[in-house]
């Protein structure tokens, strides 16, 4: 009878607590020692196992800090309608959101000019981290122009959808009139709260999203985590 | 009378110098040795300098590597026509490239379904650098179909121009109909060839032209430094 080595079995065992969400993507694998004293092994055995999974793309280390789960990119269609509920549905994941900032400040000169407002209204300021199935995949910052949305500030309370919180505050609709892509490295920050090492690269968008009237209701500033997210865009569904 | 001091007319000086491209974006500035002696100061006086430079974004230190000319990010359209030539000239500046490879294998399975191919028929392996203004922006590696598009080869070593080489291989337009966009960490080959440091956020973009008939010409790897080029999405100018 042939027996599958010993760090196979592991492996196997790491793959279906995986598939079960046991471990779910970034988070991080018990250490090498943890692993070899749950399985019985020696730590050789158990760095086997896990560079096993790292072939496959199941996990990856990050050199000092562990093992992580990695998570298949999730494709985000950029198209006339950008809709980060949907797209995270899409693929068969809950979105979430958790919010870090909710403020109301003054525009400066620049967001005063993206959003049609005169320097010094009121902007509402929206930072937080958006979820998919419980990773965060992205932080982002979105500016509102304060008085054109009437209890908006209230809605990003209660729902975790911007699209949702916007139909609230009396808009039914809107369209992205712009992206602009680059990529970025993580700060210390962003690193934190998207579980990443300080300078991984993120993919950041800016975009402008205009009402039916073409008022500026929303300018988004995200940064995806690159390893989570890919961005698409095909021209020819938006014609 | 007032005198500037000594760091500031040293800043000047090579803000200037950087201006004439005298160092050009992604060139390495002397070191601190070598602007001392040049100057005639102590190296605390060059570093004050250089942190003006610095902070008005005109440089960037990258420890251990020395201080590097920045380059304001280009806009580049991700539109139904993607064209570096045109999308650089637009920016003032002149398109170049520098090919790293140049080969025909046969396509594997990924490949072959992508142009529309059987597996294992020719493909044209096309590997290099794109430039702009003498800076390295972009490791790209293209993928083309050679039975359908005779004496690309030459063509691609004949012009700088992608559009111009497959004008001359009988395309005489082509389509982008689907682009695909991540972040990711510069391997140590891309940092030299991009003077970058290893790890230093890349934008890769995956794209798949089509000519007139719907038949893929080219599918497009392309790793665009971060710092560089920003990519730019506008729906409503592509319907």
């Amino acid at each position: 009878m042939t027996r599958s080595p010993v760090w196979s079995t592991i492996a196997t065992t790491l793959e279906a607590e995986i598939a079960r969400g046991h471990y779910r993507a970034g988070d991080k694998l018990p250490t090498e020692a943890e692993l070899s004293s749950r399985f019985g092994v020696n730590r050789h055995t158990v760095r086997r196992a896990l560079a096993d999974l790292a072939e496959r793309g199941l996990v990856h280390a990050r050199r000092g800090s562990g093992v992580f789960v990695r998570m298949a990119p999730m494709d985000y269609p950029l198209g006339e309608r950008v809709r980060f509920h949907q797209n995270v549905r899409a693929t068969g994941r809950l979105p979430d959101k958790r919010i870090l900032r909710l403020e109301t400040r003054p525009a400066d000169t620049t967001e005063a000019q993206a959003l049609a407002l005169a320097p010094g209204d009121p902007v509402l300021v929206h930072e937080g981290l958006s979820l998919a199935g419980g990773t965060p995949v992205a932080h982002f910052i979105s500016l509102f122009p304060q008085s054109r949305l009437p209890g908006l500030a209230e809605a990003l309370r209660e729902t975790a959808s911007v699209t949702e919180a916007l139909r609230r505050a009396g808009v039914a609709d809107y369209t992205r009139v712009f992206t602009r892509l680059t990529a970025e490295p993580a700060s210390a920050t962003q690193a934190l709260h998207l579980n990443l090492r300080e300078g991984a690269p993120l993919l950041r968008s800016v975009g402008l999203n205009l009402d039916p009237e073409g008022q500026p209701v929303e300018q988004g500033h995200t940064w995806f985590a690159g390893d989570r997210v890919a961005l698409t865009v095909s021209p020819e569904h938006d014609a």
